[in-house]
């Protein structure tokens, strides 16, 4: 690789984002500044919290500027270093960008990491990475299952929903899952074991809120939301009393142009003294290790199953980041550039 | 009085409420049974909650019957009785109905009260009733609302809204309220303390959500919702991080035959960790006392202003009652028949 191939931002999509809101351009490859170092960067993380990132709106990080590389949490190798603490060669996690090549300024946020336990680097951004921390701590610590509970999760055959479903039943609950298609639903019950699956496709919300009610005879105790709009509408019909709401995600809103669909039934927050909690992992770094030593632990117990898909080659971020939202990919997304 | 007029419940209402969804007969005057016991009403509740009760929903008390008289907490003295408990002349408080009479069966929701230290009956209805109730627990065990904190109150001017503003004060909250029109804006400020008044008449959510933003420049820790729609997605563009919000009630979404606005802007949930309780003041009956003390104290010590606004006989049940949409009542509307 003697050049830097950078997946540029270059428009703020409208609704679904098309080819043209970006740019692969060809660059030198950086050298590190005083106290900074490069990273050769080999696994690239897509997740539906880059589509926010796109929009100039309030969030928790800034928007993308335009005309920047895209976002993103990456894997990768420390290629040349200014920075004592980094020696090329070092594996390393941290949030940079959709990009051959990524600097890391002094202070970035980019951690060492020992790939010696894991099947493959990736695991930091699926099994290990913000993905599996975010069903870890999202669903124990929000959401504080007890044994016999019923969890509901929307986008259940998705990255961070497979997780939930599966560590929900390590912790004794019952576990009704949400996703489009005969196939995904098929997953849900044979690869992370939730006790009922529901097909959302072609069902009204009326029709959905109805399945959800004949898989949850006694309601619902905690739903871990990940899609939003009619889906969570339908799970807030069967709350139990107390329920406890993780909204992780809203991957079913994020490219509404035309206005969102909005939760229309918040009343039954009242109705069933229910809680919702807006959820973030970057709140829970000081307990990152807590939660992946946990994890690891699981996956060696062959108690938790890890899917990722790879996409290869950074041509290819485009269609492999609109998978997120067609819901074609089948576990972790990931693009992985060699 | 020689009859037992009752507001009947005789249609579900589609949207608004209509004059023909309802019927006032004369009945004769009921005797109790054996355990049982008749009251005679004076002061009569009319809240947003009947308004739910009228549907046939889901909720926390079953539906309204139809051709039953409309659900309403009453305020009456004991008018003939075969409770060893009760004596003709108590006065009473309980989970009655929009009429003269209303008979209590054994066990059934009605305490007897000590009307001589407050102003009228009718305050076991406003301040020291449910509503007081919802706003004394809504406020202080929900939100726990902390000095120099700012909250932001829907609905401010209302029966609920006032009194969450005030006690907000009293506990050194910086207060934001929002209310309908110029003259409910004055009231918020002189007669209630907020430290702003928005009036969100001829307001698009944006307009309102910059209002607000310019109102809580550091953002709201808190919210005490009790409308909804536009108004509740306009507070949630300006969460500070971690802030509460006290789902008390949706009266903007009640009356939508045409499907409800929802809150669209959830997400913002997610953005700032924030957290929405469902609230609801049945779950505090244990508490009561010691609410109902607290705010006396603070209304014997000129802290605590307390407006009802009366509506005199039965026959104008409907359109007092539809005063609470309108947003025409200053104070808490209680029907007052003698």
């Amino acid at each position: 690789m003697s050049s830097n191939r950078r997946f540029l931002l270059v428009k703020r999509p409208n609704g679904d984002p098309r080819p043209d809101d970006f740019k692969l351009v060809s660059t030198p490859i950086p050298e590190p500044d005083k106290g900074s170092f490069v990273i050769r960067n080999h696994y690239i993380s897509l997740d539906p919290a880059q589509r926010g990132w796109m929009d100039d709106a309030p969030s928790y990080l800034p928007p993308i500027p335009l005309g920047d590389a895209v976002r993103a949490t990456t894997v990768g190798r420390v290629h040349s270093s200014a920075n004592p603490d980094f020696t090329p060669g070092d594996w390393v996690v941290g949030l940079n960008a959709v990009e051959d090549y990524s600097v890391v300024a002094p202070g970035g946020f980019t951690n060492r990491i020992d790939i010696s336990h894991v099947p493959s680097p990736s695991y930091f951004l699926s099994a290990m990475g913000a993905v599996g921390l975010t069903a870890y701590f999202g669903l124990l610590d929000k959401a504080k299952p007890q044994s016999g509970e019923t969890v509901l999760v929307s986008g259940a055959a998705g990255a961070v929903g497979s997780m939930v479903g599966q560590i929900a039943k390590i912790k004794g609950c019952r576990t009704v899952g949400i996703a489009g298609g005969a196939a995904k639903c098929k997953r849900l019950i044979i690869d992370y074991r939730y006790d009922v699956a529901i097909d959302y496709q072609g069902k009204t919300m009326e029709a959905l809120a109805a399945a959800i009610a004949k898989a949850a005879p006694d309601g619902v105790n905690i739903i871990f939301e990940n899609v939003g709009g009619d889906i969570l509408d339908a799970g807030l019909m069967s709350l139990a009393p107390s329920a406890r709401i993780v909204l992780c995600g809203l991957i079913g809103e994020y490219n509404s142009a035309h206005g969102k669909v909005g939760a229309r039934n918040i009343w039954q927050l009242i109705v069933k003294r229910a809680t919702m909690h807006g959820f973030l992992i970057s709140d829970y770094v000081s307990r990152f290790a807590e939660g992946a030593t946990q994890i690891g632990q699981w996956i060696s117990q062959g108690q938790l199953r890890i899917d990722e898909h790879i996409v290869d080659g950074i041509e290819n971020a485009y269609p492999a980041f609109m998978m997120l939202f067609s819901g074609k990919n089948a576990g972790k997304l990931i693009l992985k550039i060699t």
